[in-house]
């Protein structure tokens, strides 16, 4: 996997370093000559997409304003190479602590005391039973044993900082032969080796499952996300299925008992269309990751898990109407059908032990005549590519990317939300007083009902040129572009974008780009910014002078609702790094003896195309986790036997034990 | 007027100094065994007001959780003297600018050239025509003449800031004879004699129009605001309409023109009770407003311009379907009307020149059936209050104060927003860069595309209890309670609320009390907060070794899109002053000395029960301006003539030309 994904990305760090911005399409500041053009170039794009033809219901096209884009790509190069990266991960010697054998170890297997080793460490992580943000069925299929081998797959423990905190649970360690054996003592599959290819654009924040975020410069060249750029969220292995194999279950309250081919979607229902942005709840989380305040869920996303798309489907609610559910009489309110209130999904994509993914919203959403929500088998007019969802999943467009179910295999109408962990655990809205160390290792926590589950989205916008750490030329320079996107959730509008260029002393309004006609309070999709902003005379004075100037860039939304985006993360902190719309900083720096126009990237502290959080601190260079975030973990882990298969091997009684735990995280057949 | 307000307020001023926190209802602090008092007390709270008896379909009363408020009422005490506040709003002697004569300055007063006098000062606001927030006819009656007549009513233009900025269109002077002349050359009828007499604990920031918000500390008193504490917000006189002569016209797109009388309204229709909170659009104005950032839109509000009421009355669109309009078919979507976009509403309260008080908003308000849009006729189970549009009123869930159309007379559906200055003009956002001296004192201003108009309102959170610049009992003190209330427009629900004593390092979710049912995404009323913070081990000790301590206590709120508020007010200062919602401080102070549950006045510094700004800056005491803000305009003024008389003397030509502009705000007759 290591190798194809380096191989994947060398061509593209063979370009150029630096690149005229004017070429594609003609640039914004001869806008009055250019306008047809231009118009051209953003209706051709998005006709290309099939935009123009058949969007949905709620919305249509309208004629582009004159806007133009740089096409300021910075290339991507080799990562740094590993090797200089010491290992961060290995927990200290403790003469201080008793030595226990494997054995030992291994006889603490079940919720009552659970042990594990790891490089020579013993740990007691009985208390952390359910605190587990991976689950806890997996935490009892590797109690016992060594972590070594599960964390070959899931890489994400690797940042140093999951080892630091494991150290308050340390018990004793193993002798130095035992650690070595133990490390090599069994085999865990890598579910992951049929997960499908992915561009090189997209940069992966964990590779297992695969989380990967697009280079946010290319964020602003469509209004539309090609498909292959539009970030990618897992949380499981990505399930292959079969179109013919496909079928979706819907039950529950106030409905009959259905089940539905992919044929039978296609066929039965009135096809809709919607252009609608997804982020990610977790976006930035890495900007709330520190030396102090630390955060323990993965990914953590720099800045790139937002991007659009068009989706083709059938809407939910014609599917509730098939199943006998009067939509049209509750969306008068005419209808009340008692403790209907949530609609949970449940997806194909499963872990090691058989929990498969899935989350809930509230019914209302599905019910909305306005509401879009829809299973989409379309991406963009083609099928779904397996990334997301492929043959169908779940849009309700305003909501969080988690609540939107890829691979959708159940509906269930219910009084309760949820029961999955990544409805009740993950993306809770905590306190800043709340933290995962003190709080949340055990579980539940005190006051979970101060900790509101994530459904929809705060305003937000990023800016996405230039990018980071750039160069820009800045000759005779008067003025620097910048451009970006901003969105909403909930539906709410975008109605202003306010860009500065130092730091947020000074504001003054963007233009706003919004090729599509959106209804009110339903604005699915993110608007596109961008400001051709006046250089103060003594920044202009300097750079006639020969200077090199630094500018912070940043940018803050209003949505419909007049809400904005805060300054800074501390006061806004949360342990699970969700909600996350504090300011995004661009750091650039004019060269006065560089042409204006051209970009270059700065070398030093950049790794790739710029995706670099605004305020995080990296224990280590972003590029160095996930994948390759340990020397002693590069390259094909050369493992042979499926994950399944290692479950399949346990005893009766672990596997009965782990099935009561899976049992807890799948909804009832209701 | 003043003396009225003086009388009135005596006699709560002489209440004690000092009160118990613990008396009514029980404290909180013991909730384990005063739990069922205190639901009872919540509960007969709401069920006075008849709440658990007859409210809206879409909501029911919960039963209340144990809470309880300390009765922490701050006496109100008569204001220092005016007499000890020079006056701030004279102009500088001008030697260096021409003399002119009265005659001279009475010519022009025309939109071609605008000249007024002030107390000696000739300015020319010929530019200003469009740009005055009071409207252009109102300008235009008063071209040529002096101000100072017209201002006796409208005192809220003498805080100084208006009068500097009028020094920079001054032309010239009078002589001093010609200038006392002048002040007393005519006279201007108090359209405002026949307002209703009001509550001394509504705290008026101008008089004329009344504009007065509840004293902060009283709002958690009870979940439903009382409707003589209810803030009052006028935009013109409040009209004196007999019920019998009421008649509520209906026309434009999509239906036939009607009529109804309120007898029509409460017979023809179901009765539909919500309970909804309203807060004007400009709530805590006077936070924005400095020595370098200035606010030239009254009233400036402190904070308190946020109640909650349960409001009775018919469904507006109940009332569309009535006239032909089929709302349940553009509910369900089947239905689209070209060019029906938005619903204007027109009211009975006018200025002297005839321009009524109107605005709009999204039709699809009105037409979505849980919308809960309402002609109301009842507040609190009682007939509207005059101030509050006694006998109709519009109710308009989510939205902002300005758009809940009080005395409304017409509705007129459209594909135009309204164009009265209220919808066009006041209530925009516009980017931190625009100022009303640099950019908006001429009309239209650029980039008004950029500036979108106040709909619905951002999350909000205030902390009312404490009030300001108290003095809390704080011997062997290890804990301090707070309690405020939050909002969050649009339906957005409250789904935390953070506190902090030390202005933001610190927080802790507080307890909510949310004691009506609402449904997801129209949550309209309000939640109430509370939190006992304990002290840090320093600050109990400090109070141990007898030292003061200052607290500086804030809170914020996220809301159900994970919308929070903003630390500061610069980086989201507008010169409209609308959609303010940074933290609001309190600062308190711990008396070793005194027991815990005592609350003082630090009478140093508040003037009213603890209504002052978290960061604004008085460029005098807050209950110094408006009714009272100028030594030279104490107490009655005498006046004879009624203003519409005034208006009548005019000659036929300045008429025609107020009444051409007067028509510009006056919506059309489709």
């Amino acid at each position: 996997m290591l190798s194809r994904t380096l191989v994947r990305r060398l061509p593209v760090s063979k370009a150029t370093l630096v690149r005229a911005l004017s070429s594609h399409p003609p640039n914004t500041q001869n806008s009055n000559t250019t306008g047809r053009n231009q118009n051209s170039y953003w209706l051709g794009a998005l006709s290309a997409l099939g935009a123009s033809m058949a969007i949905g219901a709620s919305m249509t096209l309208t004629e582009a304003p004159q806007f133009s884009q740089p096409d300021a790509m910075i290339p991507v190069e080799t990562p740094t190479s590993i090797k200089d990266h010491p290992t961060v991960n290995s927990p200290p010697a403790r003469p201080d602590l008793p030595v226990f054998t494997r054995e030992e170890v291994s006889e603490h297997s079940d919720e009552d005391s659970l042990w594990y080793t790891f490089r020579g460490g013993v740990y007691d992580l009985t208390t952390f039973y359910q605190g587990h943000p991976g689950g806890a069925p997996r935490l009892l299929m590797a109690a016992g044993q060594d972590l070594e081998p599960y964390w070959e797959i899931y890489r994400q423990h690797l940042r140093g900082h999951v080892v630091d905190w494991m150290e308050k649970h340390r018990i004793g360690s193993l002798s130095k032969e035992e650690a070595e054996a133990a490390s090599k003592s069994f085999e865990f599959g890598d579910a992951y080796e049929t997960d499908p290819e992915r561009d090189a654009n997209l940069l992966p924040c964990t590779q297992k499952p695969f989380n990967g975020e697009p280079r946010i410069d290319l964020l602003t060249r469509d209004y539309i996300t090609p498909n292959e750029l539009f970030y990618v969220r897992n949380h499981l292995p990505v399930p292959d299925i079969e179109a013919k194999e496909y079928r979706l279950i819907v039950k529950g309250k106030g409905l009959k008992k259905h089940k539905f081919t992919l044929e039978d979607l296609k066929t039965k229902f009135k096809k809709h269309e919607i252009i609608t942005t997804l982020q990610c709840a977790g976006n930035r989380r890495e900007d709330l990751h520190n030396d102090q305040m630390r955060e323990f869920l993965a990914p953590h996303w720099v800045v790139g898990a937002i991007s659009t798309a068009k989706w083709g489907g059938v809407r939910i609610r014609d599917v509730l109407k098939e199943c006998g559910l009067d939509v049209d009489a509750m969306a008068l309110g005419e209808l009340e059908i008692p403790g209907l209130e949530h609609i949970q999904f449940e997806a194909y994509d499963q872990d090691e032990t058989g929990v498969h993914y899935g989350g809930s919203v509230p019914v209302m959403k599905a019910i909305d005549p306005f509401g879009d929500a829809i299973f989409a088998f379309e991406m963009n007019g083609e099928p779904l590519p397996r990334d997301h969802g492929y043959p169908c999943r779940v849009i309700l467009p305003g909501h969080a990317g988690c609540r939107q179910c890829k691979w959708v295999h159940k509906m269930i109408l219910s009084d309760k939300e949820s029961n999955k962990c990544w409805q009740q655990k993950s993306y809770r809205h905590f306190a800043p007083d709340i933290n995962f160390e003190k709080d949340l290792a055990t579980w539940p926590p005190e006051r979970l009902d101060q900790a509101p589950i994530s459904q929809m989205m705060p305003v937000q916008s990023i800016i996405c040129n230039p990018p980071q750490n750039t160069i820009l030329g800045g000759k005779n320079a008067d003025s620097v572009t910048v451009k970006g996107v901003a969105w909403s959730g909930g539906g709410r509008e975008i109605q202003r974008v306010d860009v500065s260029i130092d730091g947020g002393k000074n504001w003054t309004a963007a233009e706003l780009y919004k090729p599509i006609k959106q209804r009110w309070n339903h604005h699915w999709a993110w608007t596109q910014f961008y400001q051709t902003v006046k250089l103060p005379e003594e920044i202009q004075k300097k750079l006639k002078n020969g200077e090199k100037v630094s500018l912070d860039l940043c940018s803050k939304a209003l949505n419909s609702d007049f809400n904005v985006q805060p300054e800074r993360m501390e006061p806004y902190w949360n342990a699970r790094g969700i909600g996350i719309n504090h300011w995004y900083h661009v750091n650039t720096t004019l060269d006065p003896n560089a042409n204006p126009g051209t970009i270059q990237r700065d070398g030093s502290t950049v790794e790739f195309g710029g995706n670099t959080p605004t305020g995080g601190k990296f224990a280590e260079k972003w590029d160095m986790h996930g994948w390759s975030a340990d020397p002693e973990h590069r390259g094909p882990s050369g493992l042979k036997t499926k994950p399944k298969s290692f479950y399949d091997k346990m005893d009766d009684d672990r596997k009965a034990r782990i099935q009561k735990e899976v049992e807890k995280c799948t909804p009832s057949d209701e």
